[in-house]
């Protein structure tokens, strides 16, 4: 019985969880301990025949993780059982050969980047996905004029591309991030117990190499016992963030899904319940999901970077969180791409109601640019704002017509004709450059490429 | 294949496992319905026949997690699949007045307290358990002089067993805030989609009396959707606290344990491993772990607090990832208060170092009691304090004898008789009010009730 | 030229704003220092003149901060500045009797138990008149129904005062965890370097009691150097709590301010400027400023959660982060106190919009009614379900009357009558037990006592 | 009277505080308002005699905060304020050109990144400073054997320089993703109230290219009122990250610095008061100062991450807050590094302690060499594990000599002659490739630029 919802099947793509599960972590670890002997037998520190075996039984995939978790019962430590494991299947003389060298936290890190490695790959893709297909709908809507709000009120004209495309451009930093960072997070350390690689004397720092570029890692250039867990901050943070940019949008389409607003509407599957009780809801939950998720990957930076600062050459106090977070992080990140390429995918948008949206306030929304009329023609600024502020507010009490009473006003008549006023109430006449900077963020987002 | 460490079986005891296994959610949900349907029947809302039904069903274990799981698939919400299964079951009569009057959330919630009412009584008694240990280790050395450290260097004589005093009553001051939080945190609400009880008119809130009743909770005053997330907040924050003190114990065994102090030791298992590298360490690991979960637990609290501000009636936000740290800080708090009792319980001092240590400046950690006696005898503090300052840094760089320095010095002998600065020497006399807190300190855990 | 916005007088009331400034501090230091000579005295341990030389200097304010800051270039040590500067100024026999026994924290600890003695008064205060102009509110408009809204979406109809309610009531368990805290915040430590008060031998907790009395505080049972952090997390918790629960209702008045739902609207200064470039905007800055604020005392928090476990017998590093996170926090949640009150008094209801709302989906919102109506009748929970679900969809897509569609449809014909059916479009039928619980509330606040 | 210690004058180096000082926030957006007037009138968007006046009136200094804050009383709002303060000075003809087509925020956010463009010059000379110092040490002791702990426990020998070139390498890695997010983080935004540069039309891009240039930063590609937030997210965790790698240094002097350690010392000054009761103090009270203000820091990134998603195309629920954290986490960080620094240049290294640990377990830390060398001879790791966690451990029980025992061992004897064994407990036989990677590091510094 599951308790925890990524092993209860609730969240996680299929292809992030293979990543993550016990058996792919001893496969990788196994990987690790295979390119470590083959370059020891390379630079002559161990028999080319022990690199061989050792190769050979990992290949052949004879150790599984059933035999590691009964020796770990016995051992209270999960490398030490791991090596024991390979000594059970191996030649007599390939025992001294294994591990050599070697602390079990080699493993432990040199797996954690592997596991990075391959999932980058994966939320990389979705990452330029879901900009591709932002960018996409803000090319489709770039000339449709919407309400603009700040502080929850309407406040002037925006192209409702606009939306999509800083949202677009926000993923494709993200991108921007994460390769600028790879070359700091993908590390291969196998530099033993404190770092000095003593027991492979000046040739620790070689072997480190080869097996770094087998692995497809970068060798790190000095460490303790573990890579600094400032470079796993960092790859938190850069999820995290992820995460922030998907809170945004998430907030944003519950927004604008309100009842009273309606302009979007996440998708909702035919036969889908919305509430037990009330049989009408449509209700944003993926959005809702993401908004939720994301204060739990919020929580789990602080631990990481709590885990920054360990005693000395290392202390433990990393590692029962990091079976955590590591894992939770990178599982939700993806999975919260995932839902969200969909919700965007199947993105309803209501084109009515977001012209009704304009007209809510009867005009007001463009008090902006007749206070900017106004001051062309040469009307003070702070006139201009007292008056128009004046007759915003005293329509508001007196429902009387806004246009008609910016008309009748003396100020605004003798400053501008009756066609100027009329000019100003179109809404695409208040685009600016939102077309120019759209087409230009798309072509940013087409040029992109992830490696 | 696991992914996380507590369905991994890494962390976590039986007894709160099992709490927080589907399986056991849905018992707890179902009593609910059961619960209602009798104060429902009990008020004439519903027919007395309807409710026998329902209690039947529930009471044979009709009902199953692999029938609402596979309804899920189909109805994407987890509280409609429960209740259509009992309707499966259930006589056709029956079928109107189940879930009668609620909202999916009112069996979420409530059940979230009944868990959480029987998390409590568990840990509760592992708070006292080791409220009491501790205290009993504090009498046992409540007479030994240790050093007292501030800023990480020796500072003074203490009890040793006033670490264990002060651990303890903390441990009581955990138990007296659980106690006092509960009438605001084991909530049971069930009145309906936005919290007006409006199916069941003005008698809501009397059912909600009568079924709070019936599963040990407290009836809610009132409330949205929800109970307030505030409270939520309130239990997870006990639980970071109470995970804070744990922090506290560990890293200062862990600090005890350094090589270099050895005052206190970790147990360690015959045949364990304590590195795959070094075959002498022996690792303060249990404690190590401690000091690791706490730092999660503290990202956990963040997430609770930023669950309190949902919108109107309510939002989902919270959902996703209450289904994490409601059983995530549950669970892990547990097994540390666990593993913290077996800490204590087989912790080995030793004596000899600490005696050792207190030797270790050669009298340098008397100094404050020397400046008292001569600021008794008149001298000005801020003399009496330059003048030792001065005789105990000389003292370190050239290595002499410190006592003989002290009374070599014409200050200090002509104010203070050979005698007297012996009697400052012995460590047994500066124990101060330490016996009597400590004893104090016994007698409250002794006195403390737990309900 | 001030930097942060507390110093720069931009946030924070004047009456909290005088608790935390320096020259407050020292008096509250000095009125320990005096308290722990006059209880010294009592028990023979210093002689009464000394004591009484000690509390004269005191009274008469000849110590002030500047003379203190002077001596801290010197000694780079705040409270051996303030020791020296009352040596100054105190007969000769007096001076080694200053400060007797004690270590600075003692005097630190102890007077930041005072601020928050003072600074409570001030907080609960302001929350219990809070909780009850919010009752007042929720009694004022029990009746009114209104929309709830669950996931953003139109839900069911609430009464509209149970919004305050829920908040009232929120405040009134701040005021109840507040003073059941109380016991265990507002200490007295006086027990010297290392929690024994070895200076002043077995009298050293008789003393602090004294003390503990004099000062309206309580006598800590066992200490280190230092009261527990632990305690300092349950206060700052307490204060970020309650922020919290005015983040909730800030962020429910920004919403319903919005211009779409304009049920609510914070007061508007005449003159104000609600934006620079926008005369027509009336922004709910006041909340906007709440909801701001809270981020940063979460935050505060996991500081002071950090704080707990420090070293041995106390290390420096809860030290420099105090100096901002206490101050801060207090002065901040009590501003945000003040400015909610402010805003409460003075918010505009809109009657007229709230039944606008109520009327947005065309009865829609009372589908939760027809469901349960036919359910009555004997219709299954889901077939009920599917076709009001069906009808309300297609209304949204087709645009045809709603009320009308239902009553053409078959199934709901058959069971319910016309009047049936127009009775439950009535929202007053729907308020349930809203009006019993708000007047329970409102008598729970009314009945609540602050000491 | 001060009451944060920012203001009060106890953090803040004088160069940062003159960047955040209200004074400075008033002529940085001064400045933007004279750069943008400029760009406008040469691509024809205002008279050019009205930018030239603008530009006077900034140039000669005559608005000041006085007058702003003055305004401020009455408008309730700072840039409002600001414009008015222009206004007062400047041509009639002139009033109408003043902050044309931008909103507030466009002044907030672009003075914004003008403080963090000048107050990362300062940081990055502060780190790269001290990087070349870490890595100075770490040349230094290259060669220098010391006790590598694990757990807190003696584990293996190092080189004692790898501590510093570990830390070196870290700032180096700061200075990295510094100048990676430059182009992320120094971002101008003049588009006005939603993003769109309505009132500038088509030029509105343009306009911001400009004035970007002119300003030394980079023009936003899209924005919406506001710079995304995620973008200060990235500032604020780049520097909470490089205050984590100042606390692990600041953790690990203070352990070094224990009374039963004594391999490092923080300087002390002539005079200093370590402790008001104990006149033998020597605390690391600087390095503790940073392990405290980090913690604080933390908090911040907490507070920056939940700014990230404001409602549309703005609310306001960042701006209380970042008065706060912006120039709290910018001074304080710059004061750790600055504070970092002299620490380092005046760091006591203690070589005779250094070499004293080592011998502190009688040669139980060179267990990982004899154990792979009894490997190497073909012995089990196994065997050779359990055999020298055997001795090891009845040594530690019965006090009997380790090496003798090694010796006496028949596994062992049979294995490696007296010499190889001797060979093994000489320390400097253990350095691994630490000399390597120290000279690496160090060349790697030293190439290191910064711009």
């Amino acid at each position: 019985m599951a308790i925890l919802p990524i092993d209860g099947g609730r969240y996680g793509t299929k292809e992030m969880l293979n990543i993550f599960n016990e058996n792919q972590k001893i496969k990788y670890q196994l990987e690790v301990e295979g390119a470590v002997a083959s370059a020891q037998a390379k630079l002559n520190l161990i028999p080319i025949d022990a690199s061989k075996d050792i190769l050979n039984i990992i290949r052949l995939g004879r150790i599984t993780i059933n035999q590691i978790k009964k020796l770990e019962v016995k051992n209270d430590h999960d490398t030490a059982s791991l090596v024991e494991a390979i000594s059970k299947k191996c030649k007599k003389n390939t025992r001294p050969w294994i591990h050599y060298g070697l602390t079990s936290n080699d493993l432990v890190d040199t797996s954690n980047s592997m596991q990075i490695r391959d999932a980058l790959k994966i939320m990389e893709d979705r990452i330029y996905k879901l900009a591709s297909i932002l960018l996409a709908k803000a090319i489709k809507y770039k000339k449709l004029p919407a309400v603009g709000r700040t502080h929850g009120q309407h406040a002037s004209i925006i192209s409702f591309g606009l939306k999509f495309a800083n949202w677009g451009i926000e993923m494709l930093k993200h991108l921007e991030r994460l390769e600028e960072s790879k070359k700091r997070i993908l590390l291969c350390k196998t530099l033993g117990v404190v770092g000095t690689g003593s027991l492979m004397g000046s040739q620790a720092i070689n072997v480190q190499k080869i097996v770094a570029k087998k692995l497809k890692l970068y060798s790190i250039d000095v460490a303790t016992q573990i890579i600094p867990r400032e470079r796993y901050s960092e790859y938190v943070f850069q999820l995290v963030l992820i995460s922030s940019t998907l809170e945004k949008i998430s907030i944003e389409i519950r927004n604008l899904q309100r009842t009273e607003i309606s302009e979007m509407q996440e998708y909702f599957k035919s036969g889908q319940i919305g509430s037990s009780a009330i049989p009408i809801k449509k209700n944003p939950i993926k959005s809702e999901r993401i908004s939720s998720l994301v204060k739990l990957l919020r929580g789990h930076l602080l631990t990481s970077l709590e885990n920054v600062s360990l005693w000395h050459e290392r202390d433990l106090s990393n590692s029962a969180n990091e079976r955590f977070i590591i894992p939770t992080c990178t599982i939700l990140v993806d999975e919260m791409l995932d839902i969200m390429i969909k919700i965007i995918n199947n993105l309803i948008i209501n084109k009515d109601k977001i012209v009704q949206n304009i007209n809510l306030t009867k005009g007001r929304i463009f008090s902006e640019f007749i206070m900017q009329a106004l001051i062309k023609k040469g009307v003070s600024r702070l006139i201009a704002y007292k008056t128009i502020q004046k007759i915003s507010f005293s329509f508001y009490q007196d429902k009387i017509d806004y246009i008609k009473s910016l008309k009748k006003n003396k100020l605004i008549s003798s400053n501008l004709t009756n066609k100027e006023i009329n000019e100003i109430f179109i809404p695409e006449n208040h685009l600016g450059s939102s077309i120019t900077m759209i087409e230009k963020c798309n072509a940013m987002v087409k040029n992109a490429i992830i490696k």
